[in-house]
Parts: C-alpha cells; structure tokens; sequence
C-alpha cells in the first residue's frame, strides 16, 4: 500500500510501460488509472490505451470470466459480494465489473456500486469497478471488455461481470464470458411471469436467491418450475445441460454450489473444447460488430444522410416510396457526400 | 383463364404499365410475372421492378399477414392447405409465400411447394410461391416483403408466409407479418426438449398439430405443457397472451379456431393501436437493417478489406492486435481504398 501511495503522487503522467508495469505488478492504484485510460473518450487517451493494450494482451485470457444478471431485488450486490468474499478466502483474486448501459443516462452506475459491496471492494484480493458510461452499448462494450483484458494481466483470476436486465445488456455480458449465471427471485409461480425474453435460453446456470427462512419452500417450487421450464429449451452451450438451484446470499448456503457448478462446466467446457472456441468466436463477432457500429456511426453521423433520412423516412410510411428505392437513395447520397468531402480535402 | 393465355404470348415485353394494371385486375399470369420480376437480380430488372412497387404502393396494405413456422414434420404443408381452402370457402382470398434463406443452398425451395398443396394452388381464390432463392437471408428477405406487397395490390385479403426453422428465418418472418403462428409436433413432454431457441418468445399462437386419433391425449398435454411454459415468458405482443391450441390438419378439427384466434387478434391489435404502429416499426426497421446489409456489403466485398481482414482476424485470434486497434485499422484501409477508387471514377 505505501508503495502504491509513494510512487502515485511523484508521476503526473504515465507513460505506456508504467501502465504496462504498474498492471503487471498488480498495483492497485495503477490498475485503476489504466482502466480509466480505457474508458476515456479522448482519442489521445484512446490511442495511448490501445499501446498499453497491446503490450498487455500476451498476459491476458487466464481467468473465467462470469455473466451474472438477474431482476432488479434479485440480490446480486449481496450475492457478489458472499461469493466473492468466498472466493477470496479461499485464495482466488475476484474482479467485479458492471455493464450498465442505462449509467450514461442516470448520470451514474447503478452497478457495481462499491458501497453495496462493501467488504468485497475492501479485500486485497478483490477489485470491483461500476460500470463505464460509455454513451452507447458499443461504447460500454468496448470499454468493459477492455478493462475485463486489464483485470486479467492484473492477475484476476475470476471475472465477474455484472448486468442489469435492461434491453440488449445480457446479451453483450454473455458474449463476452465464459459462463452466465442467472439469478431468479423466489416466490410463487406467478411472480416468475415476466421473466425477460429469452434470458433463460442463455443461462449457463440459474440460481434461486432468498432462500432462506420461509421463502426456502416457495424457492425450490420455484426451482422444480425452472428446471422444468429448461427442460424444454436448447441449452446455451452445447453439451451443457442448464440447471437451476437455491441460494441465499444471506444465509451463505447453496453459494459453495455456484463455485461447484462453474468448476464443473470448465472442466467439461475445456475437455469438450467448447471453451476456447468459444471464447475465439467471442473475439471475432466482437471485432465484426466494432466494424458494423464504426460504418453505421459513419453514415449516420453523415451530413448528407442527416439531412435526407427523416424525409425518406416520411415517404415510406406514406407509402410513396418503396424501402428498398429509399434505401438506394440513402447510400447514393452517403457515398456522394463522402466522396466530395474526399476530393476537397484533397485540394 | 383463356383470357390470359391469349394476352400472354402477344406482348413479350411487358411495361410497368402492363405490371401495375395486371396486378391490379388480378390476373394470375401477370402476377406471377411481377413476383419474378421482383425476385430478379438484374440490376434492369430491379429497377423495373421499384417503378412498379411504386405504382402498387397506395394498393397495398389491406391484408391481414400471418407467419407461420413449424418444425420438419409438423405438417405445416398440410395444415396450411387445410386453412387456406377454408378461408377460400369463406370468401377470402389467400395468398401463401415462403421464407427460405436455405433455399439457394439446396438448389430449390422445399417450401410453398404447389406439389404440397394441390388443392390450395388450384383454388382460383388462393395462389401459392415457393420461396425466393435469394442468395442470402437479406435478399430473400427484401424479395419476401416486396411479394407480399404485390400480393396485397393484387387483393389478397389474407397471405401466409411460411418458413422452415432455419438461422434466423423465423425472426424474419415474425418482422413481416402482423401476427404468427407457431406449429408444434403432439408428443410426449420429452419430445418437445430442443424446441428453437426463442421462438415460442415470438409466438402469438401455438397450435400443436395431429391431435387426432391416439395421438390426441399426447396433444391435449403437449397444449397443457406449452401453456404453463408461456405463463412465464413476455408476450410477443403487448397486452396479448399467447396460448396454445391443438387442431388436425388431417380431420380438420381446430383449424376454424386458428382464424377465430387471428380474428380476435386482430380486433384487439386494431383497437389497441398495436397493429398500426407495427407495421410502420416493422418498415422503418427493414428500411435500416437494408442500410445495414448494404454498409457491410459495400465493406466485405472492398478489395482492400478482403486482402487484410484475414489477417488481422489471425493477428487478433493470436493476442498480437487488440480488436480496437484491428478495426481501425480496416476501416482506414476501407475508407482510403473507397477514396482512391473515388478519385480515380473522377478522372
């Protein structure tokens, strides 16, 4: 801790290998300033974040990275933390990041607050960050998977990525981990109604949390109706089959089995291969989807397309222009536009 | 019928005119040379083809569009026969496309097969098209919707789009048509494990199918299952419950309840305002995912990108690129070799 606090002061500006060094040596004040070097906007802080990326990549890929969602008052503050802290005692290094593409709204993360994980972001051996706000979900994307790549050559172990069940948001974390757990109220039946599209069909594992005192029976109800309802789906992962389970982060039991059941699937996941294809298949339609958002944001942004698109738009819901004629004008002015602007700046 | 045979061989070469008013008086022949002029990909052709659309477009959009999607052996053929020659009785008149992305793989679409439904493709009132082969999802896509509309100004009141559980067809379809109708086999409960990731989450309806003779107990459970599993999920439709029904293509039982269900659909998304503001999502969509397809289009098939994405695909698969710094890179080089090829076009 001295050490971190000595050295900190005496440097304004980091250079590329002291972030390098400051990661790799697993201080914790320069892991920090690395990930908001990453999370920065700044194309000058971009391109430096990018260096200290590069030279950080080779340490990378050494931990299990794990999804967590679940309903709002599902408990996964609670449960993080007592997972983590268990982890911790025995001998893991936990990183908690959060992807809430909402923070940019609400003017701040509502996850991975580190007040709600109070022992958790005291431990020496843990390392929680709320969520970056990054604007867009692209902008969050990028940054969390970013700083998910810090965390590891900082040694973590055991990623933990936190989500929020708002729109397209679990199904970013799952496509950057390894395994996803969902976390489900207790309760009877008919407060599972409203279960968010298509979350069970990505679960990994899902865990009844609140299982404790008089809910315990409503809960394994609750878990028979899950079990059931997996059943019926495709598994997210081939081979593996999803269940679901009891837990509370309360009482601390079925929290050993959440570690049981991802031990598990590594096994089985790394035997089976599934694991590093996986994680290869992640890397590609990651990159493929940067390049979608970077020629969407270009013609978009486009003055040209700007100025024509509402009135195109107009036309079609009138029914006086057909999609595909609007669509052809739409690219024929975007490919102009960036034509000219190309042979001015030529001038 | 003699009618158009005998106007057919005269004109060799028909005008936009010739299209528009064919379609508009419904004659068969001419009808049927407007979808193939759709489904073209003659650059001459499609241009024709969008003089057309727009001459159709204030005649379209009076038909109710219903998806229907089913698993092999589900006998959506049958069924779908078995409806359509109802509501031709009724007084409607039905049109049945196709949705097969796969189609251009197997040489041939196995759907919308007139073979399959010989009394349907005979019946004056009703007229069937095999699927598009459209080469990918977004073409076939694109040529879909644009039958639909041809079908709609030709005065089909109901078109039935039909697709096979492939990729990602069914979403398509479902971002097509007002209301869709899944199709499911009778059989035990552990017949039905590996149902398609997602689709009872689209479903406005679920028909299990072959409830007749001894397999009608198995169906009845079969309903009694799928209704519990769609307890829990989010409605496709807001302020619609999904429920499942069983029928007989084979006895015909249960096929009038289908368009009572599409009926009472109908009056409630009217009513609610759901079923216009649909329509109008559901076109400014396919309006931006063409943009979409056409941006990546225009990408992939760059020269510059083709030579160095597998290169830096392989680069950041091997931990030497960070994904950031790979997309930069070929959006630059997509950008320069766009500029170069602009100049040059100049000169």
């Amino acid at each position: 801790m001295s050490k971190e606090k000595n050295s900190f002061p005496k440097r304004r500006k980091l250079t590329v290998d002291d972030y390098v060094e400051g990661v790799l040596s697993r201080n914790r004040t320069i892991i920090a300033q690395t990930i908001t070097l990453v999370e920065s906007n700044s194309l000058k802080h971009m391109e430096m974040a990018q260096e200290v990326l590069k030279k950080l990549l080779p340490f990378t890929g050494n931990s299990i990275r794990i999804g967590i969602t679940g309903v709002p008052g599902a408990g996964k503050s609670t449960l993080i933390e007592s997972f983590g802290m268990m982890l911790c005692e025995e001998g893991h290094r936990v990183a908690v990041l959060a992807v809430d593409p909402s923070s940019s709204i609400s003017g701040g993360s509502i996850l991975g607050d580190k007040t709600r994980m109070e022992s958790l972001s005291k431990s020496r051996n843990a390392f929680v960050r709320p969520s970056p706000s990054g604007g867009t979900l692209g902008g969050v994307t990028r940054k969390s998977r970013e700083t998910l790549l810090v965390c590891e050559a900082a040694g973590f172990d055991v990623i933990l990525v936190e989500t929020v069940g708002v729109g397209q948001s679990e199904i970013t974390v799952r496509s950057m981990v390894d395994f996803f757990l969902v976390i489900m109220l207790t309760g009877a039946g008919d407060e599972l109604q409203g279960i968010k599209k298509g979350i069970m069909e990505i679960a990994d594992a899902i865990f009844v949390n609140k299982a404790d005192g008089d809910n315990k029976r409503k809960a394994l109800s609750t878990k028979a109706d899950i079990n059931q309802i997996l059943h019926y789906l495709q598994p997210a992962t081939e081979g593996w089959t999803p269940r679901a389970y009891t837990c509370s982060a309360l009482t601390g039991e079925g929290i050993p089995e959440i570690w049981k059941v991802i031990s598990d699937y590594k096994e089985f996941a790394t035997n089976s291969g599934v694991f590093e294809k996986r994680r290869q298949n992640q890397l590609l339609d990651w990159t493929n989807s940067m390049i979608h958002d970077q020629l969407k944001s270009m013609f978009y942004s486009d003055e040209a397309v700007k100025g024509l698109l509402p009135e195109v738009e107009k036309d079609i819901l009138d029914g006086k222009l057909s999609a595909t004629l609007g669509v052809h004008r739409l690219i024929e002015s975007f490919m102009e536009s960036r034509f000219h602007g190309g042979v001015k700046e030529k001038r």
